[in-house]
């Protein structure tokens, strides 16, 4: 049902395109959120879902949710009702590793999880497409298992509790009950539906087409017998950005055809590239959609391998500024935030509530310069990056072996 | 190059379609082989041939090579050359296990691959596709997973050297290596040539694009890395029915590009149905594509759990006999063996040439009559069948464990 009212509302507007590989506005401008939730079928994630994020879990909301990042769901509200009555659900999210070094947009789901574990006290499954990306990017499975494996240290330097996640890549994972799904899955997918949802041609590899199962039964418990044993009516939840919407609308689809419970989704908007004058994603200038800035560019973002000079040298001379272009009328108009690449990147990262609304009040009331924003925000910036480094340098091949294990999760439900 | 002439082809008559899942012949009329030779692009297996396996095994060739039954091949030759010099292969071959009780004709491969692994000395891989099963039959997977077991106690029953094959299920044994080969192959296919290879349509599910990689990659030695350490380039021979083809023509287009091997192939034409009296084969009538006779009709050949009294039942009442309609036209005129179902089928299973050739001429010339045939042919299928039940009662769970396990062969090249 929810595949039909996407193809429909897709064939009378086509103004922007959001799925796993493109993402584009029209006229390369701004993507519309509240149009995609409509396109998409999902629900935006209002004040009231997050008080109660707060209630149950008796912390403060991350961030990313009470500034809006992850800003869409899918049945969030049956998870947290489920919750409130005493039953856990596990988290699912993944990434396909497609280059060794990952950029500040690619942290955000990864950090928004880690919350999520530690918040809910739930078990997590990290599933990293390495099979995904040998064929989309037509790298050796080697490579993408190299990058698979380099990835997972990113991602483990992010903070997870190796008691309560499995990291597994599809290269080595996938056979046994996970197979067995993946066949059910496309049993219930036609051709038709797959070109439909994901934009499919005859062009395309049937690697492709073979491609959304596997993205899909990380959703269904039972293809993990070891870490869920007899729970194959746990419920999953899979924080994601919205690009990602297409596999699981897919997923939800034929859940129920299956007897499986539909996964849940709490869904993150894009994170703007430092160029973005008109808030292109970073997404999607590395994917090479729009234009001007080319998918290599290394200059749209700030990686996590980045040096405190490039980060202080990008955010200086790229970061896109809504300060006034002379001193006198920046006094005088103040700074536009609305398109400030500076004060949205604290946005994401500055977790002070009392200092951001300062510095936002200040700066668009003209009294602050861009340059001591952009100060701030190298600070801000250098100190994340700083520590994620140290965190990824003290993860050992031992640790990503730990991650990787098949094994039961002792404390899975504790 | 082969794909495409026979796309080519295939564009240009269309009088017989011949591919895994459908095989009807212009009028309902009878397979034209050698057309089918042009169309696919295979070679015929000629008496230099024959001779050149009795000369290498040093032993009288198989039945189904002497008369026929085994009539085309991919690279047959280079694979004797090869053997001459030394070098050994590995034979594939496999079942989709769609029904408990197997017919005469589902057999004949494995006989003939029987054959194959003790003149050659080789080992043999034997592939059970119970996710295609799961797919094309709509069978639950847990039925599929039994039906293969059920039908590797019938393989078994051939008489395999358990020390030279290893039998698998897909749902078993997909992953790791196997898995790889998958996607390195998927990656090589576009969606508009599986299209034009096997006929899908939009309509069909996803499953069936993403299986021919499965059907394709046992021919890859490296897909066995517990049989064949360090053999990636030991080269396979498949003996199959031609209808297979096509999956192995996908197969051997791509293994270049991915720097393997193409595996050979020896085929066999089709087993007639006992009730043929244009040639249809129990193929076509067990697949349910030529009008009158529904693929449920268990009339229209022998199955190995058929008795005694069902088999001299059957042939009596249900062989297309080419005997005249009066004893006196019949001593006249003599039988028509180009149609004659009981000459067909002892020319498959009698082994001894002389008497074979004693019953055609002496009932091709109106000496003997069709009842006479009939009762040698129920005397042979009787005790044909017999063997068969009592060796599959011999088969335990423990020997379909052993054929099953994920071992090293010890005598695989012995």
């Amino acid at each position: 049902m929810e595949v039909d009212k996407k193809e429909e509302i897709d064939s009378e507007s086509s103004e922007q395109v959001v799925n796993p590989w493109e993402v584009s506005a029209k006229d390369g401008g701004k993507i519309d959120y509240d149009k995609l939730i409509d396109k998409f079928g999902c629900q935006r994630l209002d004040e009231s879902l997050i008080d109660r994020v707060q209630r149950l879990t008796s912390r403060q909301p991350h961030v990313f949710l009470r500034r809006g990042v992850f800003f869409a769901h899918r049945d969030f509200n049956e998870i947290l009702d489920a919750y409130e009555k005493g039953d856990k659900f596990y988290l699912y999210t993944g990434r396909g590793p497609s280059s060794e070094a990952l950029h500040l947009g690619h942290l955000i789901p990864f950090m928004f999880t880690k919350y999520l574990q530690e918040a809910f006290k739930v078990p997590l499954v990290i599933q990293l497409t390495d099979d995904e990306k040998c064929m989309w990017k037509n790298l050796s499975v080697e490579e993408s298992q190299r990058l698979a494996r380099e990835n997972a240290k990113d991602i483990i330097a992010c903070g997870f509790d190796v008691t309560k996640t499995f990291i597994f890549s599809d290269f080595d994972y996938v056979g046994g009950s996970f197979y067995k799904n993946m066949v059910k899955v496309s049993k219930c997918v036609t051709l038709n539906k797959a070109m439909g949802i994901f934009g499919f041609s005859g062009e395309d590899h049937i690697g492709k087409l073979s491609f959304p199962p596997v993205q899909a039964v990380p959703s269904f418990p039972s293809s993990f017998p070891h870490l869920f044993p007899g729970k194959d009516n746990l419920r999953c939840l899979i924080p994601c950005a919205i690009d990602q919407d297409p596999y699981f609308r897919m997923t939800r689809d034929v859940a129920p055809r299956l007897g499986y419970s539909k996964p849940a989704l709490i869904e993150s908007s894009f994170f703007p590239a430092l160029q973005a004058s008109t808030l292109l994603s970073s997404l999607q200038l590395l994917k090479g959609e729009n234009g001007k800035m080319s998918a290599s560019d290394p200059n749209s973002a700030i990686y996590v391998t980045d040096t405190a000079k490039d980060i202080k040298n990008k955010i200086n001379r790229y970061a896109f500024s809504g300060g006034q272009d002379s001193v006198e009328k920046h006094r005088e108009l103040g700074a536009n935030l609305e398109v400030d690449i500076p004060v949205k990147y604290l946005s994401f990262f500055l977790e002070d509530d009392a200092e951001l609304e300062h510095i936002k009040k200040e700066y668009g009331e003209g009294r602050m310069l861009t340059g001591e924003v952009k100060k701030r925000l190298t600070e801000v910036l250098t100190e994340m990056v700083e520590r994620h480094r140290r965190a990824r340098a003290a993860v050992t091949d031992e640790m990503v072996d730990a991650f990787m294990a098949v094994r039961p999760l002792p404390n899975m439900f504790e």
